[in-house]
Formats: C-alpha cells, structure tokens, sequence
C-alpha cells in the first residue's frame, strides 16, 4: 500500500488527470487540431538554433573528455564560473563559482534548498496567486507554506498582510517574478519595500529569513520591462533559476542555485545544497545539458513570437468584456472569471473545446490561468468561443 | 540556519570530504598520474559508440517534435513501450509501458519509489556491505533502515538473520547485486530462499513487503553469470535500473522503475510514483537521453575492459596475500583488510597514494572497497604500492 501522504496526494491529482482526460476526450471526438489547450507552460517557441550547435560541438569532441560522467554533486566547475560571470556582466554582482549549483531545474533546485533549509514546521511565505506545487515542496521537507493572500488590484503583493503574517517561525519567502500565473512583474518599489519589512523582521526576532526567488521566467519579459535581482537588494538571498523557458528545454531539467555569500551561514547553506542534491537522487544535473547552457548563455528564445500572442489574446479577451490585467513577463494571462465560480466557467469552457486552469489551483478563486505558450492560429481559432462564452453569460 | 538534519549531513561528509582532499593535495605533490584512485565508481570505459550516433540522429531531426519539452511525468510513451519489450525479449516478462517510469537515474527511482511507499517508521531491510546512500535514501522519507549483518564467507545474503529480523513494519527490502560493494551476484537459489521467506512472512503478518532490487550493474557480470529477474520470482517486485553503468552516462542521470502489476496496490504506486516523480523536483526524466536510450537497448560498454582489470587486479592482491572473494560483477573488490581496523589501512594506502574506500562506509568494517573502473595501467603501476602495504604489516 502506498504511504498516507501519497494517498492524498493522489486524489488531489485526479482533477488535473480529469482536465487531461478531458482533453483527450475532446480530441477524439473533434480532432485534436479543433482543441484550444492553454492547460500547460509547456514552451511551443523552439529552443535557439545556438543549442543544438552545441550539442553538436560537444558530442563530436567532447567524450574523451567523459563529457556523459559524473562531476563533483555541484556541477562542472568551469561551467559554473561561467553562469556567474554571466550574471556578474548582467547585474554588477560579484559571484563566483562557488556560489553556483547546478540543479535539476528550479524545480530540483527549490527542493534541494528547501531539503537544506526547512526543519519541521518551519514557515514559509508566499504570494497567491502562486504556483501551486510550492504546496508539494514545502511540505516534502514538513514545513508548513503559509499564502499571503492576492492583491487583485495589480498583483503585486500584499504588503501589509506579508508584515503581520511573518513569524519566529518564518524560514524563507518565495517570490516568483515573473509570476505564474498572472504574468505580473514584481517592480522595484515592490521589491524595495518588501525586503525593508524582511529586514525589520529578521531584527525583531533574532532571526534569519532567506528570500527564494523562483526565476524560471526571468528572460521572458516584455517591453524591456527591468525584473530586479534580488541578491542586490537583499543579502539572504536564493536564487533558482532555470532554462526550461529562456532555451525552451523544459523536459531536459537543466537550471542551477545562486546563494549569495551575503547569506547567512553560507558555508553550510553551500555544503549542505552540495549534499542535498545527491541524497535526494538528482547525484548532479544532467551533464551534457551543462555543457551545452554553458555555451548558450547569451541565447534567448524568440521572445517576439510569445509577444505576438499576448497582444492577440490580450487585445481580444479586453475586446469581449473580460477583465485581465496585461501580463508584463512569462506566457500566461489571469483573466477574471465571468462569474464567481470560476471551475464552473472552465467546465463552461471545456464544451467549447478550451481547455484553461481553475485560478484556485494557484491559490486564488475567481480567476483562470490561459498559458499562451501555442501556435498563434489556435489562439486565433480559440477566440470565437472566448467570444461567445461570455455573451451567453451576459444574456 | 541549515536544518538540523542536514547539520548531521554535513558533519558526516567531511570524512569523504576529507578523502577527496587529500586525493587532491597527493595530485598536487607526485601528479595526477603519480596518485591511485580506487575510491570512486566513475565508468571509465568510454559509452558505446551507439549513443553519440543517437544523440546525432535525435538532435538533427528531432527538434520540430519537441524533443527537449515536457512529456507525461512518467516519461516518453512509446521509450517506456520500447523498454518494456526489451524486458520482455530477454527475461520472458509481459510488461507494457503502464509498468515503467523514466526517472533520474537509479537513485531518482528509489528516491521516488520510498516516497511512494514509505509512512514513517517503516522499516526498510538492506543487506551488510550496502550501498551507503540507502541510509538517506530511506531517511528522506522518515523511514528506518533495518541492516542485516554481513556473511562475509560468500557475501550472499546473510538469511537466517534477515527471518528475524521482518517485523510488521517492514515495508520493503532492498535488494542490490550484482552488489556494490563486493560484485557478488546473489543466486538464483538465494533469491528463492529470499522470496520464500518473505511469502512466508507476508501471510504471518498479513502485510504488504516490496522487494526494491537496484540494478545500475545488472548488465555488468562477467563469465555469462545469470542475473536472476526478481519479478519473476516474487510478485511484490519493483525493479530501479539506471544507464549510468551500462552505457557509462551516470552524468546524464537517466534510468527507470519497473512496478510489476502483479504488485498489491498497483494502480495507486503507479499513480504515486508518477506524482513523486513530479514534487520531489525531477519532473521527468531528461528528455533527450530518454530518446536516447531508446536507440540503444541492445548496446552495451565494453565489459572486456572491466574483466581484464579484475582478472589483473584479483589475481595480484591474491598472490601478494590479501583475501578477496572473486567479483562476479561490478566493477568493486571487497578486500579483507590486513588489520583489523580498515579505517588505518586506508590511511597506510594514502601514503603509497593509494585511495580506497573503508568497509564502514558499506557497513561492513574490516574490509575495504576498491573500484577498478580505472584505466589499466592505473592498477598495473599501483600493484607495488599494494604489495609494499601487506608487506610491511606482515613484518
């Protein structure tokens, strides 16, 4: 028998296979090019030419060299120099290797931070709507994850419910911008006061509370809009980053951990990352993938194409009466459901062939998350349906 | 502050740690060519040439589908199908891709599968000399890990013991072999006793016990030595295989699960080891090497690299007088150390820069473990620092 836990976790599971299913279902019968599936962030922009020449390069020279071995658990040393030299040209900061680890993606890295950090019932801090497998990762290592709730105006976070909602047991904050799912970008100002509060915070109690900033999206920002860095501002600083979206190579789990030596006890936060990244089962992040980021860490993804969509999609939904506020970063819009029940409009939803995510997956009711990472033509094709959804609502 | 768990983590490294420096500061001494390292299981045997050719072909026109994106968490449909038949093909099994989970190596499928199955408490039996992660392994999930006491006459399983020691809170028992470290394959009449015992146990405490059989060498015995199939002799069987050994790409971390459905509670572990897969960060199995893999079922390193360094090195250590039991597979000796404290003997070897691994490590004090996954002139030029050792104790 399977162990309590995963028990729950099973049947929490089986409203996601039934979207899944559903889709499937409605391919079937329609065909699988009449369904508008904006469930996933699964990236449809093809990863930069640069990435496949490299892995080319490396393949062809690189095996003598045991390019496929295992390294130390942190990562190749000489690819890990590169990453901070990368970040030190981009944001003026001063890391070396050392700060680095390389991760099975953010989601590894999350886990191999919170496996370092979390003692049981230890706190931790985030903004909803936020992307709800923070749930799995806090609660792998017994911490408990306590959700500020969201600030619908323009989802930036709430502030003042973050500064009363902080504790003695407050362990780390998670900030994800930009933010699955609204899209938002996390400004300055945001960032500024947020970190003054951790400050008074971490006085007041004696404590030591360390910001985990969730990155997978960080090069997906529009309009040039500036997504701050947050070690710059804060000296407890984590950093999981990944290239699932900036290189489109989500399923090849590649990423990697930035602790800021400002942090404190960063020796052991470094020593015990090292060793939480092996006893987890990752043992390192996939060699040949290190290899080949390394050598790609100017490359981008067309950003334009993801653009295009957002102006689409945005410019039609605003169009028909629904209300969203313009993502700035990432692929996904948080459109606010025409009516309250916001799993009911996606039902709705689901008999026009479109298939969008129940905003209390994220932590909040009342919206739906569209991932606008496809085809342009099935954003297009999708719109008459989006149309006549909410007219029929309004009648 | 790191959490206390990984406090004691921390601590305990340091003595690997420490052995990785010295190693180091030897290199730094008499040169990387002057310095023996045994202490690691690091494939030197280059992958088949099988795997560059698919990584070619995949990479080239691979790209349009989305080779490097999302999948099911479970992985690639049709690489688990291609899997399942290669089961099927050489061990007479009737497997189908629902049996099989891609995962990050053989330590990301045992991390899933305790996930899976472990409450805490339970108790997971290993066999002494063990394969030292499996301490954390089970830890991760609160579990206990229940060490069955080394025969050290042939290294088979020491049963009589392990009767004992099956109480109603065992859950599982984790079978590795061919075993690192001592490269014995436990017998087909082993595996009988072994399964027949826990039948027996079963029905006594009306409990479910899952043999978990670890396999990275399974395709690495010498002297066409059968490794038995544990599915086929016990029904509560899940099976962790990892590439990393068999085509030398532990870096890649690429392997999987096979959950037998004659297991109790089948459609649940399915279920489970899917989302584990997912919230404990892996996600999938990288993508590429998934596909890889695929292509290259039948490939294998080449075995005749390891056997002439075993036949070299067995039969040196035996004529300079030290005891060893002939490894059958793996690429590990398991020595019997000279003294009886082996911690000191391996200390004596690092002054002949000589690095191997003591027996507590494994659970088994008084022996040492030496990996012979090293080039052949590595053994050759270090035998005379073996024999000076046995030497000099003998005096």
């Amino acid at each position: 028998m399977i162990s309590k836990k995963m028990q729950e976790q099973v049947q929490n599971s089986s409203v996601i296979r039934a979207m899944f299913e559903e889709g499937k279902r409605l391919a079937g019968i329609h065909g699988a090019e009449n369904v508008f599936d904006f469930s996933l962030g699964n990236p449809n922009v093809k990863p930069p030419e640069d990435v496949k020449k490299a892995i080319m390069e490396i393949v062809n020279d690189g095996e003598a060299a045991g390019v496929h071995g295992y390294m130390n658990n942190s990562g190749y040393e000489d690819v890990r120099a590169a990453i901070a030299k990368s970040i030190n040209d981009k944001f003026d900061t001063t890391f070396t290797h050392n700060n680095i680890i390389m991760t099975v993606g953010a989601a590894g890295g999350l886990n191999v931070i919170f496996k370092t950090l979390l003692n049981p019932e230890d706190q931790v801090i985030t903004f909803a709507p936020f992307f709800g497998e923070y749930r799995s990762y806090v609660k792998n290592y017994e911490g408990e994850l306590v959700i500020i709730s969201p600030n619908t105006i323009d989802f930036q976070p709430n502030l003042d419910e973050f500064k009363e909602k902080i504790t003695p047991k407050t362990k780390a904050v998670i900030i994800n911008s930009p933010n699955n799912p609204t899209g938002v970008i996390y400004s300055e100002e945001t960032i500024l006061k947020l970190s003054g509060i951790l400050k008074e915070k971490q006085k007041e109690f004696g404590t030591d509370i360390y910001i985990v900033s969730d990155e997978p999206y960080r090069e997906l920002a529009y309009d040039n809009i500036e997504v701050p860095y947050l070690s710059k501002y804060y000296e407890n600083t984590i950093i999981g980053y990944s290239f699932s979206k900036s290189l489109s190579l989500p399923g090849e789990r590649i990423g990697y951990l930035v602790i800021s030596d400002q942090a404190a006890d960063f020796e052991n936060i470094i020593s015990a990352a090292n060793i939480a990244n092996r006893i987890l089962g990752f043992v390192n992040a996939p060699s040949l993938f290190q290899r080949v980021i390394a050598k790609c860490l100017d490359a981008k993804v067309d950003l334009e194409i993801y653009n295009r969509n957002r102006e689409l999609f945005y410019n039609a939904l605003l169009s028909y009466g629904y209300e969203c506020i313009k993502p700035e970063g990432a692929f996904y819009m948080f459109v606010k459901s025409p009516i309250e029940n916001e799993a009911e409009f996606c039902r709705m939803a689901n008999k026009k062939n479109i298939l969008i995510v129940p905003g209390s997956a994220f932590g909040c009711p009342g919206y739906v998350r569209i991932a606008y990472c496809v085809a342009y033509k099935t954003i297009e094709k999708s719109l008459p349906g989006f149309k006549a959804l909410i007219e029929e609502l309004k009648k």
